[in-house]
């Protein structure tokens, strides 16, 4: 079930060099950005809210002010949100800040991350030489399921010193889950994550669990879980359910001892800036935004899957706004949706997924709509 | 001239523990935000340009993208504006993600920090616990005019190799300066800054010239002759001119062989956020902004001279929008202006300024006008 090779690691890496994005498209199609269908990028279809554009027009004017380096009042707002304690959470730019924030912070000398899953977690701990990293196999037969019992033993032991000794950098182990998992969509019950958290602290090993995507199925959260274990870190994102990608906005849900250790890592730079805390704050009072999502979501969802069920394509039953789509040519069918404006995200090279996959978001009816439509043109001219 | 004491180090610092700002006060003296007046930041009291701000308002339906992480449109309109090399330009989080990044992926053995000036530069530096840092002292009976000659003096001297192998991480040479300078607002003439660039070549020793309030005395930029210099950086920032510093945007300009090797070394979720993206490219359209900034700077200055040298108050003649006033009981005065509301710089502690002064933005004329009437109480009361 777990393949434990070493890779060898690397400080150079070319965060977006192969990367495709609108803005490359746009250039390359000589088009305009939002001519092109995004499908490779998994953000609510709804766009931001309306009260959120409203309350970022108010704060234009105020654009002259540093942001809070504390994003206080942001963190206030969560820690009622979540019923949480406002110590412990960090916002962050993108959670993906607070995604390489804590390897490098941590200093992990055994790293457990599964595959397939989100490429970062890889990334972020590749900036450091000395972190062994381990891979645990999610088999396409199981449906990508990642099996509770057999994470919790292939999870590395952490050393006896970690929490006495909370300021140093001394190695320690270090377990990524992603839930729901991307891109496969698969959700891990809230039981089962609290569990694999349980063995977790039993094994001095921290539990990073990516919630990038769990606001499409809240219940799943561990967020309310996370007090109780000082080896279990949440990360949040607001880039997807919430459409704020453009702004930058995450945050992470931390053990209170390793809050103030993190913080003090941080180059000073790294605040968060105003319209993205606005925003944030605005975004969480909005119950009509999140009620519409789901709905919205609930209605496409069954769209696509219909669709794809006509023609024949198999799909992975996903908790999140995505799908992977099992497609034998994924490749050459990115490539000539592309030429027609649509991104899709071509899951070929995807470590862990064996077959070619093709990774599509949930978007509005209509782009949805057209996507189904090319892709019953190419496969019935194959 | 110069101290060249070696100070330790350490990995470890509280960035915003002890910093005054408006969120701070406001929540101390139970005052909206806005109610505040702020000397303490030097931002251009126009604030956010009509246009930019009506961009930004178009623009807010695009936040469900992500940023371009190349900030690709900007980089091309900064190197127009500029007449320069686009591939030499890099856009940051605010200059000052890029100055964290410069001794982060240079790894400086030695580096030369002029005192007074901005405290951003120690602190990059004393991220890495190898880098001996070096002071160049300004002196108070020189008005904190900084001498050439002296400054080339001191600057240390590189290792060979840095140009033969520029993916190493081998150890180099490193002299900061901020021009004009902060917080004297002393502005050293281009020519002076090409000819230190010049022997900074000479000794392999790169020079990061920092003017991040170069925009309110444009003549003084050696933007343009980075260009001839490999060993030339120049660090740009629109939070003060074009007042966004809500937004966290700057940009640096570096020699070719630096930009591929800085680019590499940042972490990928370092991308500048979309509004601020579009902010710039707006901002630096507005030529109106520009030249009613520099009507109003003008007018301001005199009053607020006109003022301190009718109420005794010496200070330092400034070629940017703050000024120093020495004042010899700066703290205390600082905490009476406090409690009403107003913030002011205390730079009692400042390394390198010796005597007690108070550093104060130029805001607008009611504003100034409100400063130096609580002064002219203050100091009448004596």
């Amino acid at each position: 079930m777990q393949s434990t090779m070493t890779e060898e690691s690397t400080d150079i890496h070319y965060p977006s060099e192969d990367a495709e994005n609108i803005y490359r498209l746009a250039a390359e199609l000589k088009m305009q950005e939002r001519r092109i269908i995004d499908f490779s990028v998994s953000v609510n279809p709804l766009g931001v809210s309306k009260k959120v554009k409203a309350d970022l027009r108010k704060h234009l004017k105020y654009l002259h002010n540093y942001p809070d380096p504390e994003a206080e009042r942001l963190q206030k707002r969560l820690a009622q949100y979540f019923a949480i304690d406002p110590e412990t959470i960090l916002c962050g730019n993108g959670s993906t800040e607070l995604l390489y924030l804590i390897p490098r912070v941590l200093n992990p000398a055994h790293v457990l991350i599964p595959a397939p899953t989100c490429p970062e977690y890889e990334r972020a701990c590749r900036m450091r030489s000395e972190t062994r990293i381990s891979y645990f196999e999610l088999k396409e037969e199981d449906g990508f399921h990642l099996d509770a019992n057999r994470f919790i033993d292939a999870m590395p032991e952490g050393g006896n010193s970690e929490l006495n000794t909370p300021n140093t950098s001394s190695p320690c182990a270090m377990a990524f889950l992603c839930n729901p998992n991307n891109p496969t969509g698969r959700l891990l019950g809230r039981h089962e994550i609290v569990k694999i958290g349980d063995a977790a602290r039993n094994r001095r090993c921290y539990l990073v669990v990516d919630e990038a995507f769990i606001d499409f199925c809240p219940d799943g959260s561990v967020i309310k879980d996370a007090a109780g274990n000082p080896f279990l870190i949440v990360l949040r994102s607001m880039s997807h359910f919430y459409s704020l990608a453009g702004l930058r906005i995450g945050y992470g849900i931390f053990p209170q001892h390793l809050v103030r250790r993190l913080r003090a890592h941080r180059e000073p730079w790294t605040v968060v800036n105003s319209l993205a805390q606005r925003a944030a704050l605005t975004a969480l009072k909005d119950k009509g935004y999140r009620k519409e999502t789901m709905v919205l979501m609930a209605e496409e969802k069954r769209f696509i899957e219909k669709h794809c069920r006509k023609l024949g394509i198999e799909f992975i039953p996903s908790a999140a706004n995505y799908y992977l789509l099992k497609m034998r040519n994924a490749g050459e069918i990115a490539r000539t949706l592309k030429k027609r404006g649509i991104l899709v995200r071509d899951c070929t090279d995807v470590k862990g997924l064996g077959n070619p996959y093709l990774g599509i978001a949930v978007k509005s009816h209509r782009e949805n709509a057209v996507l189904m439509r090319e892709l019953a043109g190419i496969l019935n001219n194959r």
